[in-house]
């Protein structure tokens, strides 16, 4: 409708107005340009209709119509390692003037000498005691100005956008398509619910109260005279595989009718999600473009697609194949 | 604007039409005609009139118009005992067929025998013994169903109506009219969201994702050959006190700019919101109509309101004298 050339349409009538806006639209308007023709966008396109047309067997109300996204590999890149550590890792670097003990223990030692290996060979353990260092003690507004600080100037170490350059257009397309049929988006992340928030809106269109991740403690004191909400070392609950439809629960409270992911952490969300009655709809990006993105599944460490693959194919779930389904990945590449 | 006679003006043009409806609905409809004029209700109204009017110095956008209720006293009765705790009785002597040593177990026997007095001078362990016998081990969705149907039956045992008919009429016209002016409505309760979540979008309007509530542990697994989420005997998170600031952030990840409490469980909720800068309301419903519903304060056991009217009174909340502050309670009172 936006194409309409609007001063051209004053010399008709209001009924004649509408009457061509809506000729115009269908005519020009593809709500999901970014996505090729073929099976992935035609089963978005007859689940959206199906559960939104009024009258359809299959009509799902406004209210119910609740869709889960994850984030890493999903809405954004998650290689070559996901966006919260490289935060972290630069947040180290920007601490260790104050904290000159980490020159000489690790796993702050190999972030400060850029040692990726030495601190994967950390495991998990590792990693979160790097998280506890550089995402906790603070207040959460603290945290959100530094984490918006942060993503308004770091650049990504291989493409050297910011990372929220690093979103795939086709999955902006589809989120703004859902909405416009009465859809309410949601993040369902394994990532810092609190990171996440801070561009969710901008980026996403999508506000704070429907992103869902994983989260810290957090304690209600007072701070210089004044109430504060400060952030703990301690984990409260990690949104990731099992998690995913017990957080959906806890902050949703319906069943999402719409599920997307891209690995085997999301498994359980699409399993949930696509066990309800009536019309569903699951799917998997599955990263298939070396050139324009990465390619990746089976045995990858980040974002592995594994047994959510044999599932996809068995229960007839949609897979993506984002080489040959998107004719745009990110939207700098057109530029 | 109901209240217009839409035939008697069918007779004029479109434009007169409007402008008459405007005049009309200022004339006759008082969305909070349930509340006497006085101090309270210009405080709601200012309020209001003040975050939502574009080019207001404490305009507020939509989006981050947040109020936030608590529920027990807040919203509907508590008294003479907590809602939740009644049902766990009712369901306790429902179960009781298929329990037969609840007859010589304590707190279960005291129940049974409608021993009130024993059942709480067990004190907490006690009760929470209660809610775990009755409140897990089935489903999410079995336990909605449980909790629906009781609701739809049960009578409050002082009043003899539905409980969901012991809602306060001017907290749901004040629910109506800050939706109707922008505002995007929650509950934190200190009871259970998944008991709320069953009759809080018919009587309050409030969907399952706006319900903010204490939790048990949820776990996701496989039962009869389908992903379920299964309802284990264990606290997850106790949404009172300090607990409400927390859940708020980790929910709605914006502080709200109004809300609404009756209790020292509300007081750290309250004063989270009213610390934000620009424009707040805080507002302590106070129980002074011992004819109408109840009359208690500082020093009852249920819904105890004591340092909470101490900051009231310090910092300027508003404070609701439900006796000369309403004009009706509950809907139920005006047949």
């Amino acid at each position: 409708m936006y194409l309409v050339d609007s001063m051209a349409l004053k010399q008709f009538g209001i009924g004649t107005v509408f009457a061509l806006a809506l000729l115009a639209t269908q005519a020009v308007a593809d709500p999901l340009s970014s996505w090729n023709d073929g099976r992935s966008k035609q089963a978005i396109i007859d689940f959206v209709a199906k559960v939104s047309e009024p009258g359809s067997s299959d009509f799902v109300p406004s209210a119910e119509r609740i869709a889960v996204f994850d984030n890493d590999g999903t809405l954004w890149a998650e290689q070559p390692l996901y966006v919260q550590l490289l935060f972290a890792f630069d947040r180290i670097k920007a601490l260790a003037p104050d904290n000159p003990n980490w020159k000489t223990t690790q796993p702050f030692k190999a972030v400060l000498e850029d040692d990726l290996e030495t601190v994967l060979s950390g495991g998990e353990h590792a990693l979160l005691e790097l998280i506890m260092a550089t995402h906790a003690g603070m207040t959460t507004s603290e945290f959100s100005a530094i984490a918006s600080e942060w993503l308004s100037t770091a650049k990504h170490p291989v493409s050297g956008h910011l990372y929220t350059d690093m979103v795939y257009q086709p999955m902006l397309d589809l989120l703004a398509y859902l909405r416009a049929n009465g859809f309410k988006t949601y993040i369902t992340s394994g990532g810092g619910i609190e990171l996440i928030r801070v561009f969710a809106e901008d980026v996403y269109g999508i506000p704070p109260e429907q992103v869902i991740g994983s989260s810290l403690k957090v304690q209600y004191e007072y701070r210089d005279g004044k109430p504060a909400l400060v952030r703990l070392p301690e984990i409260s609950f990690v949104d990731d595989k099992d998690g995913k439809p017990v957080a959906i629960n806890q902050h949703i409270g319906r069943r999402p009718i719409a599920a997307f992911g891209n690995s085997d952490g999301d498994l359980q969300m699409l399993q949930w999600t696509c066990a309800g009655d009536g019309a569903r709809l699951c799917l998997y990006v599955h990263h298939t473009d070396k050139k324009r993105e990465w390619a990746y599944d089976r045995e990858s460490h980040i974002g592995r697609l594994d047994k959510g693959l044999d599932q996809a194919e068995a229960d007839g779930w949609t897979v993506v194949d984002m080489k040959n389904d998107w004719n745009v990945i990110f939207s700098f590449e057109a530029h």
